[in-house]
């Protein structure tokens, strides 16, 4: 980093980058947010490292629009995301900041970690997460320090919605082979993936429709399960195969939190299968408590505010309490402009 | 078919075409095996339509050579396979014989029930197989009448040696970030596996060696994860998480088993996990004698002897108990020769 004329003190960027979408913040050093900005996927191993530098660099382009700022005026960019190497200096993001003008600092920091500091300023407790996948962090002195799971769809992810939804396909090929009991689940996965009755069957004496189901699977990719997920809970009301698949998930992700678990902290909690009130969220939250009787949950959106706020770290300018509350203030008022 | 001129009865043939290997065997209409041909994968899913033409073509030829015999006197060819559809008259395989000479008639028959009629003659009974993949068939009238599993790795093969291999991948993750018990399987699979410590993190706070394991994993096929099945037999005998994994194997094949059971009749058994003596065919054995009490298992080594009896039953020239042990031994010369 050079240190340069400025009429102020120099900006601070932080990026909550994901698989879906990337979200910039453009921050004063006393946790002030200025511009917030939006874009699409800005993970490199989702979209790929070309689209993943255009959409951060476009994130935080509209954040500087917001807040009529050039970007040379910040000096400390800081990227939370999945999947990035501990070394930090990534050529692909370095490479698409210096082309928009970036010259500054970079560093990245873990997504898990941004999720938590988007709930909390203690610098001592858990997040979990269980969207597509499912992973649950250790937080100590501030810093990322066990991790549980997050082994993606063939080596964990249990609880999460993959997983919930190869459940649930499973369940229904169970019900039409005749090992598993009957579920309203089958019709409505069949339903949702637009399942038509195999035109000819193998000659293993399997109906048509579920030859025509294990056939539209495999020419999926496997992740894609994760979007069958929804009808489990949407079943889950009339049906005790679906239950039975949220309480199994509940119980998984407190196993999860029970193995990075050493004592008392916050929990902060992300994800869309954790948002969902109902069966899997009572039971992981009951087992969690079962370990941990004090236990608070701060369900979070996103990583947004946690990316700012170790952000402003970076540059020295760590969040206290009252800081983390002003700091959440504000990325929500810039959001709402 | 056309009917020509020949010196004796026309022959038959029967072909046994697996992913791996296939075989084939030239018979005299009451069930004197000739000749026997041994070549590689016949299987068009596996091997792709030209190389599995290809393997089935040269299996034909050698049991010809063998024999003494031109491909003129033979007007029977049945290929029992995975996968092939029930209309029978897949081109790739019309056009390889074809080509080779071949102009008489052709049939199509399941994989599982030549692996039945390979281990008896009586028309009502079960096949179990557990190799890479697993299923159960019943047999009823000498016809496939219904099928559990079989549905592949990523919707069942329950018990099969992927879903104990892929078990071992789980214990040793969830062994080594904190989820599971140590279990032997860990060293041995990260031995299998050649796995190098991950040369950066991914800042997970996971171990090196983890993130070795689960980016080698990830690098490969799914299915390949069967080869670590090995590990978890050689492992029983010291591990407890290697025992859990075996006997849950068998109980899931017995869930399988009790699927399509209706009443008595023999139990075919074939592939390498039940193969092997030991707690997991114990508890197989033990939970199916549970639903019937006299059951008799019959091991066979492959579906070459049940493919050259489908054969003959096409041609015209079913196989009773007497006439099954004459072309067990008959094949059994041939193969030998």
């Amino acid at each position: 980093m050079n240190m340069r004329d400025f009429d102020h003190d120099p900006l601070i960027v932080g990026i909550d980058a994901g698989g879906t979408s990337t979200r910039a913040t453009l921050l004063t050093r006393d946790g002030e947010c200025l511009g917030y900005g939006r874009s699409g996927s800005g993970n490199p191993t989702s979209a790929g490292a070309q689209l993943a530098g255009e959409s951060i660099v476009d994130a935080v382009s509209q954040a500087l629009r917001a807040a009529r700022r050039g970007i040379g005026e910040i000096d400390h960019v800081v990227a939370a995301m999945a999947g990035h190497g501990a070394g930090g200096e990534e050529r692909w993001l370095v490479d698409a900041l210096a082309v928009a003008g970036y010259d500054g600092a970079l560093a990245f920091e873990s997504d898990l970690l941004a999720l938590y500091f988007s709930g909390t300023a203690e610098q001592d407790g858990y997040a979990i997460v269980s969207g597509t996948g499912a992973a649950v962090i250790r937080v100590s002195g501030g810093r990322l320090e066990a991790t549980t799971d997050g082994a993606g769809w063939l080596l964990g992810d249990q609880g999460s919605g993959f997983w919930i939804g190869h459940r649930a396909a499973l369940a229904a090929v169970e019900d039409m082979d005749g090992r598993g009991p009957a579920t309203a689940l089958t019709e409505a996965v069949l339903d949702a993936l637009q399942v038509v009755p195999a035109d000819f069957t193998l000659g293993y004496g399997r109906s048509a429709k579920l030859e025509g189901l294990i056939r539209t699977i495999y020419l999926g990719r496997p992740v894609e399960l994760a979007r069958l997920a929804p009808l489990v809970f949407a079943a889950a009301g009339e049906d005790e195969v679906a239950r039975d698949i949220l309480l199994r998930a509940g119980e998984l992700l407190a196993q999860s939190f029970a193995a990075v678990h050493r004592g008392p902290g916050p929990v902060v909690v992300g994800g869309s299968v954790l948002a969902q009130d109902g069966l899997l969220s009572e039971t992981f939250r009951r087992l969690v408590r079962d370990r941990e009787p004090g236990a608070r949950f701060i369900p979070v959106a996103d990583g947004v505010v946690g990316a700012a706020a170790l952000a402003l770290r970076r540059a020295g300018a760590a969040v206290d309490e009252a800081g983390h509350a002003r700091l959440t203030a504000s990325v929500a008022a810039a959001r709402a402009r």
